[in-house]
């Protein structure tokens, strides 16, 4: 009899970012990692180099989704032990977030956006820390969006709300 | 010697809308159409194939991007004389918005939202109508966003913004 | 009431091609034309130059689907009239496929392989002209696989086999 | 400092199949895990199980990227540990290659076929075992290509090819 696969939960945010916005990623990337997920992100640099950096050093594994065609056009950070080339470019937001049981965006530009946003169009629960601030132009509520105040609170809702649904990709 | 290309505008909103949307949607389709664009959509119902109807009916080339590997997936709607049945579902926003020279987003939920940023991220200018109001988290200036009052606001920024680059996908 | 979509046909072939080729290629795009059917085509030179030539001669409507993501990246031949940027690289063969309610194969390497196999492999019929020849390992019959002699045989081949199903992507 | 990422192999080849090529993927995958690679799949059943259970069991790790949305959509075999799931159908080949250092076929029908051309057109290298025998049209040489006799001469021709590259994804 097999294991159930492990939770799998995305972190995403932009590939320059401040020293405080890395920190909150290292922590989130450690926590989750230590929680038992496996990290999934861009592969690249910024918030998604420092949570590889916070996943790995825990322990934990971490799969890199990168927009490019190989290495060369797309180094992975180096804290990426599986590293998944897509030559798809930012349409690699899409299987990002479809794979992730639940996606922790930390700050981010426009790609964090879109990332944000397929994952919600989807039914994928996004913990949002010191990212966008989203209110739906309709005022619907958004039940599957939640802000989290700290790295901590980040990583307990989105182990709660991904091993809600089965192990990623629920 | 070829003409070139027309330029390619992409009408972008939600499967379903409420009459007004539809109503300015309709009249955006007409109008891009009447300034000699191709109006490209993602194929389906609500702002999708209002815009697709207003602009067939002012002599326009209609091209819906599907989600769907087929019309039994993803039936377009009556209006787009072309249609791309990609299978990539919401992955398909991404070619959608790189084949415009512009984006007119209206109304929208969060696929609408994933295609405003996916077109900013990669510098395709987008024009808001009645759509999300959005601020980059860093406050920093996004000079590819602008906002429309009406719809024939929107179709000129949209004309005027797409013929700055080439024939779409500039 | 709306006329039903057009069938649309895609023409795949090498990027690069002698002469002889070029002229079947030729031939099929302005005969899909004259038969009515749209024509699709990877956008790019060689064959899918030839087919889109011989396509907009005849009047036909020429729809490029590009592997990069803008014009400076894979610049559509100048007979494009639609141009789809994918941003999706070799990926771009999936959407081409599956859009299109035959698809001829004119000689071809390794990319027009792919697309010969990802259309049987999702029921899109392929006619081959001076391509591939190919049979399954397991012996097992193909009936959505058909050579043809010439470039008239290919066309008419192509526009029965397309219309059996619906206007392309049936 | 960070070791290299470990070397990328994908066992590609049909969701159903008869008993013999379960047998060889059973041993390719066990052979690849045993050699220190990650073993990529598409992560369904037949021979993609089976090459899943041979690495596993040989203490490998097991990577599936699968073609729909979620796990309902397509479901990974018992023995992928890292389910990547992609939306994208099978354009899901495209990544799947990209993100090997080396391709081992075993078996196919035209799904197989499109990730051996898929790999070939963009320079991964291809081993086939009781898989396709393929001949490019023009008659030239494809020095990626190669064919293995037995499960064991597949693994080792696959690793020596995949370790020319870099880490997968070369």
């Amino acid at each position: 009899m097999n294991a159930p696969r492990r939770l799998q939960v995305a972190v995403v945010g932009a590939a320059e970012c401040p020293p405080e916005l890395a920190a909150l990623a290292t922590e989130v990337g450690a926590g989750l990692a230590g929680g038992g997920a496996v990290v999934l992100t861009g592969g690249r640099s910024g918030v998604m180099a420092a949570a590889s950096a916070g996943a790995r050093a825990a322990g934990g594994l971490v799969v890199g989704v990168l927009p490019g065609a190989d290495a060369r056009a797309t180094p992975p950070n180096p804290d990426v032990e599986v590293a998944l080339f897509t030559g798809l470019g930012q349409a690699r937001n899409q299987l990002l977030v479809l794979s992730a049981g639940a996606v922790v965006a930390i700050g981010g530009g426009w790609g964090t956006l879109s990332e944000i946003a397929l994952a919600l169009k989807q039914g994928v629960p996004v913990v949002l820390l010191d990212s966008w601030s989203l209110q739906r132009p309709d005022g619907a509520a958004e039940p599957l969006l939640h802000e989290a105040e700290s790295a901590a609170e980040a990583v307990s809702l989105a182990l709660a709300l991904g091993r809600r649904g089965a192990a990623g990709g629920a």
